[in-house]
């Protein structure tokens, strides 16, 4: 059975941002704070480093029976770390050679930004996406690469097409506590630097969550 | 099954010393000039390049059934695009991990360049790895933070303890046509600039099978 999936607060970790403190010590107090997903994200790790980050990042959320965690990119890792899904991105593997290594008991995320990626999303067999990353919302420094922004007016518009289909959504990029409140449409919102970069990734939680509890379409 | 294993001449790819031809063009040729084993490596290349280098290597090598191709460290990779087998480094996850995902039926290479990682390597559960790749031999420019190289002599004395342990072995790091003949003790010698870089793959490929055939303990 494919794991629950609660997107509303969704946090991607990135280790530099972390710093001094270890991922592992910021996933735990962004939980406390009421995070709901995360996915465990460092393109600069070698597959050894990011697999013994996702084991720490496990072992955080022992407490936390509810919180999916996804691994980014690497499904090798994703599957050795009995992580419960993989959130790739469009250069990535493709969506269903993921799926069928995967098989079916684990989540699947994809990353779609535009009108032709959301299509191609949408025109995938049904059961191998769970959850589409829509963004960026704004521009982002984590993804300088990401471009300009769709805005929420476009996120949402996104968003729309995916939930039609049975997909749950998560909005991207630049997200913080203040403009969590505009985005709309979807089933949650993700951060990165809003938590990971804060000087107390735990109330940062709390704000974001807060905020988001107001905003998001459920 | 396990797929059958010739490691005489191991070709390990460079997508940038193999421009302005693409991979699977030398590949195609070194294979025609005796090359007996390929592992594809490309550490710039996002998981779908990776994956989709793959594939081009392994059409190129429909021709020659007896060659095994590998993939470097992805081992979600090496099954999506049916690979015989994946090389990992002492970076890369952790080798009884890699067996796990993947089954019996697949090749597993470990590289060891020390008798610290040869004695972890030989206390592996037996069936965990097939091939050793030992080196460097001399430094060398594919590999800068590789080292300064352990001569002929000491990948010799490293391969003779994996080779009693009834593992094949491969000699890595800094190997040319001349070099090859002075290299023995080890099932093959690998090689990528040698090849790669090469005017013409086919003959350089020729010429180390040559001097490979007169050099190495079979």
């Amino acid at each position: 059975m494919r794991p629950g999936l609660d997107p509303t607060l969704y946090l991607v970790t990135d280790t530099a941002l972390s710093r001094p403190r270890t991922v592992a010590d910021v996933v735990r107090a962004a939980v406390a704070g009421g995070v709901t997903t995360v996915q465990v994200r460092d393109k600069d790790a070698s597959r050894r480093e990011l697999y013994e980050l996702t084991l720490a990042v496990r072992d955080a959320l022992a407490g936390a029976p509810g919180v999916a965690l996804f691994v980014n990119d690497a499904v090798d890792v994703a599957l050795l770390a009995g992580a419960d899904g993989v959130h790739i991105g469009q250069d990535d593997l493709p969506p269903a050679e993921v799926r069928a290594l995967l098989g079916p008991d684990r989540l699947l995320g994809l990353s779609a930004g535009t009108t032709a990626e959301m299509a191609a999303t949408l025109a995938l067999p049904p059961g191998t996406v769970d959850v589409v990353g829509i963004g960026p919302v704004w521009a982002t420094p984590t993804k300088p690469d990401a471009g300009t922004g769709l805005g929420p007016g476009g996120v949402a518009a996104l968003a729309a097409r995916a939930r039609a289909a049975g997909l749950r959504t998560v909005a991207i990029g630049g997200i913080d506590a203040a403009r969590a409140t505009s985005v709309t449409g979807v089933d949650g919102v993700c951060v990165v630097s809003a938590i990971c970069a804060a000087p107390d990734p735990e109330a940062a939680a709390r704000a974001l969550r807060s905020a988001v509890g107001t905003a998001v379409a459920r």
